[in-house]
């Protein structure tokens, strides 16, 4: 569904950017003559401190390499062989890591469908119907994405309500963080307010989708998970020899909250985007904007019109929903030049 | 057993060094706008092109994170659940991949002890026993390293006797070419002459410790065999969603060959500093000297005085082995700074 | 919600039955002197016989020790480690063995919703839109249940119409048989016309809940995927040192159609019992009746009292829907003595 | 290496033997109406308290169909993700159950050269250097075997010092009692005092070989190990729905010591045939003779020369060993047949 174009700029993913300038040279300057591999590194120690700064003394940080990597990873933290893993039907471990949870943690998703993403606490509770039965997969994790596949965000009051849900059960709360910048950005409030103080057990982190080159961290916020990790990481394919690097691109994005300007701008320039469409009759938002994904529903006939000239994913086509995506380097130009060929391709 | 030191220059790992220039200016370009993520885009092709020319037409390539990324991918391409790979006893798979092989793969690892860290073909032979009995695991791959763990290299018309070998006895060649650059500089040859042309199925074309900051990639020769590479490298978790940032580091390598440039200079290195023991009569090669790789045995109580000075690995301390790494960036004062603590620490 | 109870008989599951005594005599007839182990026997010959004549020339029995193994082996014959089987939402692989299929097999159950347990083409076709895409698992077998876990059966024309659809996508059918007994003998065909003529390329022959004591086979119609099962057997904990006594299980059911006497009996009987609802407004069926399966909604507070009396299960607690199983030793006095129960209790 | 043979008796393994006839007396008469399925009966609930008289008030019992089905369920309890088993290179989990460990346990095995298929503490000791690396499988259990794969057995003595060299290092220790009643028969030992009071985690005890029809036991003596295992019996397939009829062949051998009985006249056998190689300077014992086994290196041509008389198995074609087992019904005169075929056929 995906059609490349010519025009600058792709409204098809965050990743589609490039790297912000910022993080290139924390990386060059980490090229600094020799330093040990594995993260025995300075640059990673830097990164430890940002960590804890971020989101407590008794948080530990694990760099990994991209955002599957981090859930795996994480996931494998909390889960024996005979668990399963509650989370939303659209959650990209369910649909979109190539089955990697199954494959690699060898357990079952027990996938609810929702109305925009989002878990609550009773499709926890209704779960658990098969606890102690030797028949049945044993429910250990709740995992969120925050924000979620659909562009929505949980307030922190929300998470806290499902940690509380998940841990009365004997259960672990996980977030994919992979836009948790976005989400923060959204909700106005710190890191720490939607992980560590709701209640969030292990999170990643996600860089790449805000400006990193690759690069995302593992981050247990429950002590008594963290010693497993350096060998998981490792075994998972996700341990980085030359690790300075990817903890340098972190750390950069931790620096001066360069992950919030960025995620921000991004999430500002997909409300720039949906507040043009208000008055295109033709096209509803199919879910709150919330982050820097408009989800559209547009006139099906419209959408191969469109991607003649812009970049973007159809999402249910038959619905003609579309997704669009912002990044840190969206710009006014790029939003208004977008709304101009809609109006144009809506009016023929 | 690893030592850190103020003193410039590791001789831990080659990937204590840092990228080399070239490969990160091509990054830096790489950053240029927009591109189609996960490999759609102009670098990739590139990369493709290269492939192709270093390897021939029926050539494909597959960009992944790391070197255990690469072997888990390359392998799972040709292996069933209830199959088993030969190896030598001190391969990387087995020793130092934290177990990914029987995790990931499921498979056994049939190992083989050797002399110096290569297979022959009766090593094959002789553990054919087992096949087609239901009880046993069933022998499916051949994995050598080029250049092995212990710095040593095989010989094109070696490569070809194991792969005609596993050929006959329905096996396929895996090479994990972690430092294939390093084999090919010494033995002053192509790279196609120790893999398309010695009848390897699939290896992994290693960047990372020859200059590159991540980027390694599986390359399959037997056609059959490469439509389930882009599934496996999304499910291992080795697909870059910024993959031109992958690609334009692989691209750098194989341009105007500095692939050989680097491997080449860190070789030189290497017997730059074996040459320089010679005459020490306390000082023994445990394995020839054949890549950027110089194994000594040693007094054991000199060990720890030298690595006050310089940072390296000890391999065997029952033995008094050590592990001296060269790479790309090490210079001949470097060696010769080494040299001489050598020298003066044996003296005391 | 298992009650026990002193009273004579259990409507809980075909497996509180005892064994048949046809075929607890042929086992103990099998008990003759020595015989060679795994299946190197006479018994396992004859049944390979057995097989033959049942379900075709091409047609090549594993006998496994249960249902759950029986499906486990069968499936991991078609399926890669990036694979996804189709299956209804209420598929025992996918809800009471325990995640086996995730952790044994490794791959994705992409389960759909049924108002009856059955499959149709459409369920097929419209889970084929990830094929090709790497980040989504490909659906490579769709897995019925003859008879469902609902009761109900499909026709002939419903599981060639299945199989064609599986395979001109390229996919496999495979068939969890633990019942297919009662499904040949509610159709009144043969077990040949719902297997090997319907276009099923594998499926389970259960023995268990139709008069065994623990004997199932993987009977394998597609011949190309055959060579894998003696290995997938013995990996997966399959294979019994003493086969001849699971063979010969499966023999006697084979001989004289008395798997065919047993199915239809437990059959009749649940018809017996439904016919005996009939006339009671407050028990409505959930399912039609085309096994030796009830499924029955009744008020809630009657159940714990019925329980009281007679152990069966509650299949949903929330519409109070219960299943009410027959065997091949249930007689139509148990059957009368449950409908007097059942009249008196929901008069009180 | 199997040649099947119309004379009897078979000396090529105790499982080509029959059943005891007061085990498959004891199925019969488990054979009772109903019972409820998977465990919830009154066999089993028998079954428990043997379990408990043998081997003390913490031990839990949880009987399932193989050998290779009770190590796995037993080592899973033990075994994280990226953990090692520490075993004899002999091991069966090693060379006889196609690769489960690796596939569905999915961790490495340390096999450990030995030579007489006993591990001593220093096996142990030396393979720990790996320990908190995240290169390397972390060693959590030793894998012993009782009877030895050799036919050697372990003292009591013995086990406790590898029990106690595990427990200090943080690791679990676990027997492979396929054959664990001709150990105890053998040592003139209660089964707890190679089990429970040796410092046994968790073991597997055999009943198929000792003349049941298919019934293991796995039996955690470690209390806060056993919560997983009735999840993990199911998910790796090793849960009988009529479960009874296994509970029923296991209480019988643990009735009068019907275990003793059946594996002291085995070993008798055993004892009987070596006595009688004494003077036979051809014919060499390989091992000591410590249970139902002998192993004998012969003159290689006279191997398939018996193997025209008797069925057996070659151990080591190229050293000319055989392996001769005895079962519970091999008679003197099975012994004195194939005794007086040997020394003929040596003589030829």
């Amino acid at each position: 569904m995906l059609i490349d174009s010519p025009y600058p700029k792709s409204f098809a993913s965050d990743n589609h950017a490039g790297v912000h300038p910022d993080i290139l040279k924390a990386m060059a300057a980490a090229n600094d003559g020799d330093a040990p591999a594995y993260g025995g590194d300075a640059w990673t120690t830097a990164l430890d401190g940002h960590v804890q700064s971020a989101f407590g003394p008794d948080a530990t940080g694990f760099a990994v390499l991209n955002g599957a990597g981090a859930n795996m990873v994480g996931l494998a933290l909390m889960l024996g062989r005979y668990d399963a893993i509650i989370c939303a039907d659209t959650a990209h471990i369910a649909t979109h890591e190539a089955g990697a949870a199954e494959r690699l943690l060898g357990v079952k998703l027990m996938t609810v469908p929702t109305a925009d993403g989002k878990l609550v606490p009773d499709d926890i509770r209704c779960r658990l119907s098969g606890v102690g039965n030797p028949h049945e997969s044993q429910p250990r994790v709740v995992s969120i994405s925050q924000v979620t596949e659909l562009g929505t965000c949980y307030t922190p009051d929300e998470i806290s309500a499902l940690a509380d849900t998940a841990h009365e059960a004997g259960l672990f709360l996980y977030m994919d963080g992979a836009r948790i910048a976005n989400a923060a950005a959204f909700l106005n409030c710190s890191l720490r307010e939607i992980t560590t103080d709701a209640g969030v057990d292990v999170f990643s982190f996600g860089g790449t989708k805000n400006g990193a080159l690759a690069a995302e961290a593992v981050i247990v916020l429950e002590p008594s998970l963290s010693p497993g990790a350096p060998f998981l990481r490792r075994q998972s394919l996700q341990l980085a020899s030359k690790m300075r690097f990817i903890s340098a691109q972190l750390s950069a994005l931790l620096t001066d909250d360069l992950w919030r300007t960025n995620a921000a701008h991004a999430n500002a320039m997909a409300a720039r985007l949906a507040a043009g469409l208000t008055d295109l009759p033709d096209v509803t938002l199919a879910y709150p904007v919330q982050s820097n994904a408009v989800f559209a529903t547009l006139p099906q006939e419209v959408i191969p019109q469109l991607q003649e000239h812009f970049t973007f994913h159809t999402w249910d086509p038959a619905a003609g929903t579309v997704r669009w995506m912002t990044a840190f380097d969206t710009t006014p130009t790029h939003i208004d030049a977008f709304l101009t060929t809609i109006r144009s391709t809506l009016q023929t």
